[in-house]
């Protein structure tokens, strides 16, 4: 009789940063009636794999789930697998990092579970393959990836039904292969067709393995799965399908299986994900020659035979791919390297107290680095702008500890010349003890990231809006018409949450950051400069700035100057941002200067963006001297105009920025809105508030112009 | 005027245990000769590696040499990159020894050229994500590697006329892509059309760089090249062109390109290497796969379109596809470890004396962890067994000055069990002052490296033969009539050294080493077993043994044993190893019992195989007691009854290996020869001597069968 042994593992998690709501319906539909099938179910071994944010909300909310978690693991049914603790990207993040975060997460096992962790949960599946050093030092002995990796390095399929042993500098570690098949069928195809698949790939040795672990949210969480999973029966069917065949299939943790079975063979896996995280991974260009490409080899009938040799990009390349996330990991590389100097260094406060501290700024930094935010693929992940918030307040919540820790007093202000986005040019970072202000002089003189410390809060926490593969689907729905025979399949096609996204297709050719200075075309006006459909008449946006720090006593400053063209002539730009010690205020000297023969036209327009959370929340408002606006709302639009203060008015976390001019100005607003695919469909979702400052002015050969903007946050 | 730069490289390297000839005529057709023409065009700048390897010859052969190539780098005009000293894959080699190896190559630029190196050659551009970090240490700034790396991250041709700064852990490192274009252009096409596609490169901003980086063997070395480079002028010309062009085309180095122009941006490149080399690196199955996939795309005209997204394997899995490629890796890991486990521990003779042990020992490692030996693609690499002997020559050397290090005395015999080749499974190492010998219980319990150390020599360094992908051209072409209208083209499918070679297409099924439990079934014969097609009748080779090592006072012994199966019936085979201290003799006992209730009829033939590097050299032959043998080379095969006593002699190296029985046997011997592609055509190789004992004997119910092998090697 041929048999087969079924490991089957689960990983349920939720962001760092997530709804609380989203926690109490995942527990109910989910996380909590699994357990409870398999209690059921005691001779139906598995694998489980809960992220530290889960844990740490179980101990809070519902302390007596560990306990049933624990009653499973004493009878042997299952078995708990690690990973970092707060769920990060693990080749992303330091070597320190990597083994505290899987330090912090077996610690945590051990204590409540009384067991080791054999298994880790590799997140995401970004493999690299200089891992097994590393992990060999956390004691890790096995991980699980999908066969698409073995795939990449050239493995048949039906070799693919045990585990590989892989090795870096003599450092070895175990792969499972996760099966794409048992991907697909469980929990979405009729149980018995699982029992069947098993029934195909069992052998007489009985050393097959059928091999499955994946997302827990798929049982309940996922649109449509509570019902189907545990309303009708569907779990529980499988498991008693399950037990009723116990004669062939038995399940099996994964440990168990490499204590019985020897490995298939050696293996060294490239550089890989899931297949769709490598297209996602890829440039949005290159990802539409892809999806080209493989729709066109489908028709072909060729999917599987061309398909074992398409590989897509590489997860590192989301960084690339959209600034604003390698802003936040770059941000977390160097809160990571700032620890790791303390740590090394001299204790201001004696070991113990160091260490307390130092704990507590690693356990932020260690939140910071939740995966969630940081890349995009079929959920919102990067796009949703309290995500990202979340990694910058953790981030600077520990950057803060770090800075108390090693700093007596307040009154400082700092500059800092580094290459901080690691793009091989400078930038330079101002910083008080309420305030960093991250300036690239290689990229217009732009503020990219505004720290407004007492909230942990970047106020340039925006996203740009850029193309991206899916946006074709948007635009096709579009196309078509409304109530045509085709409707149900365009409404498959593009679930989209509202109509008229597809006018929300705008793609910005810069980040929507702070002091971008632009030079409009004549015709411009918020409409069309909304849209990027205008003419920049100037070639400072993007361009590089020459810069000077600068210090005299408690104030720091950046002087900023380009020598650019508006249409053909010269003009020069110089900016002076300077910050006092203790005060929240930024104060920004422009001077424009014509050093040519001629007179010069300009219309002269420094952006300005804001990222609030909130575009239409009645707590979060714009508040206009001697204005008084209809919708004041962030994600409201207007022109006004002899406008010299402007504030943004955050009344949830209890803060507001001013902008204040010297010279009265026209003044437009604006929402960043960024369309993007979730789980349940297309959606359009609020990233911040543009605000643009405008003068017409003339420059005479040799004149000059000046304007003062004080950039004040308060409480 | 659009204006472009050009960016040119060559690197120059022979293996370590490569031919002196080799050397001497790759010296005077191609490094002097393109030196000389570069010094005849002063304003055309470049950059150089030599592998350290040419280094040594140079100084030693050539020391004027150096002092050539010294006045152009004074000059300016050259620039010289670095590697590691001794060319290894940078990736697969200890992070200790990448620093090490790195750091000896930049410490003798610095000495004898005044100028420490910026780039790196990136040895056969292998590229792994996570090394700038380690390159950082090393000082290194930038390295150079294919473009196809950059497509394979989902960037644009068009955008890499520059170059990109990637990142890890927060440390850069900035990369060149080299222009395929220019990599097919140059030497190979009229130099005019060269200019030709520079100037389509060129652009406004005079930005462009053509980058060009590559073997410098293709000026002179490569087949036909010396006539076309250096007699008809190839050279000459292109200098002459690019100096007639010297308005709009500016030679520059690396280097100086990089302290212009900014990046063009930043990226993360996946695992890669050249396409060739990811195609070579996959198991022979999926290579043909993709050989006949991308034959169809290039028939439908879709090799740029699809081929962009089409990746082949990762250079690692050659140490999977060839387990002998495998063992000289984890023998130099093995051999690097025990180094640094030296180098940390205390001193038996004082620090300077222990350095100086300790880094003759170390040199010796890296000369061990030259590339060439290691893999297999289109040149013999890996087949050539002379290039394999000197890696096991210099890693056994550098294990003996550690031996000699560490230990006081030479009256030792050890025994160790480790999972030497990281399959997950242990191996027994027997040694003491004059052997080693690995054992695999795991894989039939079969003896797979047998080290002389007073000559530096691995007897078991053989390969078998395994299906390659251009085999298939082989026997396509054996297939085709002998003078049909097709000659020609069959001639330019597959240039064969000599007729025949599909005859030699023969596979094993097994490593070719040493104590292979063979049954037999009837009608075997050498001739078919020669050529894997007879019918193995017993369950032993390559299954698993039970194992227990075994130490009494200065003897120590490995027991094997398994309880398997000969045409069905229970068979337990046991076998018994010993080595005492200072004696290079090794003590095979074998005990053959029948465990079950029917009489055995067995045909038992322990399989031994030897390498001795030549098979036809009138000064390594067989010695056989008794046998006057008309052919006696290595090479020879034939059978002989009545045997006691087997030697096989190795004047050249001046040694020999004894095989002494206890009881007569039946002895077969043949030849293993593989079939391999070289840059000069198809050749059949020796890689060793397969050494045959049989015996027909039948075993009642519960009787034992008894025989002693003794194996010498002698001075």
């Amino acid at each position: 009789m041929k048999k087969v042994k079924f490991l089957f593992g689960v990983h349920c998690h939720q962001p760092v940063g997530n709804f609380e709501h989203v926690f109490d319906e995942s527990y109910e539909n989910s996380y909590l009636p699994f357990i409870q099938a398999m209690d059921a179910h005691p001779r139906i071994k598995f694998a489980v794999h809960y992220s530290g944010i889960l844990y740490d909300w179980f101990m809070d909310k519902h302390p007596e789930f560990i306990d049933y978690l624990k009653k499973l693991v004493k009878r042997g049914q299952m078995e708990i697998m690690t990973a970092g603790y707060y769920e990060p990207i693990i080749p992303v993040i330091p070597d320190d990092d990597k083994l505290g975060q899987i330090g912090k997460s077996n610690d945590f096992i051990k204590e409540k579970f009384g067991q080791a962790p054999r298994g880790l949960w590799l997140t995401e599946r970004i493999w690299e393959p200089h891992l097994p050093k590393i992990l060999a030092k956390t004691g890790i002995e096995y991980v699980t990836v999908d066969d698409y990796h073995f795939i990449s390095a050239g493995v048949p399929k039906e070799k693919m039904m045990g585990y590989y042993v892989t090795e870096e500098e003599g450092s070895t570690l175990k792969i499972f292969p996760i099966n794409k098949n048992l991907r697909y069928l469980i929990p979405f195809k009729l149980p018995e067709e699982t029992i069947r698949y098993l029934g195909e790939i069992a052998n007489d040795e009985g050393t097959a393995a059928g091999i499955l672990a994946d997302d827990g949210e798929k049982f309940g969480v996922w649109p449509g799965t509570r019902k189907w999973v545990f309303e009708e029966g569907y779990l529980e069917r499988l498991l008693a399908l399950l037990d009723e065949n116990a004669a062939w299939i038995e399940p099996m943790t994964f440990s168990e299986y490499l204590d019985q079975f020897p490995p298939l063979g050696r293996i060294y896996l490239p550089t890989a994900s899931y297949a769709e995280m490598m297209e996602w991974s890829l440039p949005t260009e290159s990802g539409k020659n892809l999806l080209r490409v493989t729709e066109e080899i489908k028709r072909q009938g060729k999917s599987e035979e061309y398909g074992q040799f398409f590989k897509g990009g590489f997860f590192r390349n989301f960084f690339v791919k959209y600034p604003e996330a390698n802003n936040m990991h770059k941000k977390m590389l160097q809160v990571s390297q700032r620890l790791q100097t303390l740590k090394k260094g001299k204790s201001l406060f004696g070991e113990k107290e160091r260490d307390a501290r130092l704990d507590e700024a690693q356990n932020e930094l260690f939140q910071g680095e939740c995966n969630c935010a940081y890349w995009h693929g079929v959920f919102g992940g990067l796009y949703l702008n309290y995500l990202r918030h979340a990694v910058y307040e953790h981030l600077l919540k520990a950057e803060q500890l770090m800075e108390k820790y090693s700093r007596g007093k307040d009154d400082f202000a700092d500059i800092v010349v580094t290459d901080f986005d690691k793009d091989g040019r400078d930038e330079v970072i101002l910083s008080n003890n309420l305030l960093n202000l991250y300036f690239s002089p290689a990229e217009g003189g732009s503020l990219f990231e505004l720290d407004y410390k007492p909230k942990y809060f970047n106020l340039l926490n925006t996203l740009a809006r850029r193309e991206e593969v899916y946006h074709e689907k948007i635009r096709h729905a579009a196309a078509q018409p409304a109530h045509g025979p085709g409707a149900a399949s365009i409404h498959e096609i593009a679930r989209a949450k509202e109509d008229g996204l597809e006018k929300a297709l705008v793609y910005d050719w810069h980040r929507r950051v702070c002091l971008l200075d632009h030079f409009l075309g004549e015709g411009t006006d918020l409409e069309n400069f909304s849209r990027v459909k205008y003419e920049e008449a100037g070639d400072f946006v993007g361009q590089p700035y020459d810069f000077m720090p600068q210090r005299r006593g408690s104030e720091v400053s950046l002087f900023l100057s380009r020598l650019g063209k508006v249409k053909g002539q010269p003009l020069k730009v110089e900016k002076t941002i300077s910050l006092f010690a203790r005060q929240s205020i930024a104060e920004i000297n422009y001077e424009l200067s014509n050093p040519g023969h001629e007179p010069l036209e300009l219309w002269f327009a420094p952006e300005f963006n804001f990222s609030l959370l909130a575009g239409k929340a009645p707590d979060r408002y714009y508040e206009i001297e001697g204005a008084a606006l209809a919708d004041r709302t962030l994600a409201s639009s207007g022109v006004l105009e002899n406008i010299k203060q402007v504030k943004l008015v955050d009344e949830w976390k209890g803060f507001s920025v001013l902008l204040a001019l010297d010279r009265a100005a026209n003044f437009w607003r604006f929402p960043i809105e960024t369309v993007s695919q979730s789980e349940s469909g297309f959606e359009k979702i609020y990233q911040g508030s543009a605000v643009l400052f405008n003068w017409k002015l003339t420059l005479k050969p040799g004149e000059k112009w000046k304007t003062k903007i004080i950039l004040r946050i308060e409480d």
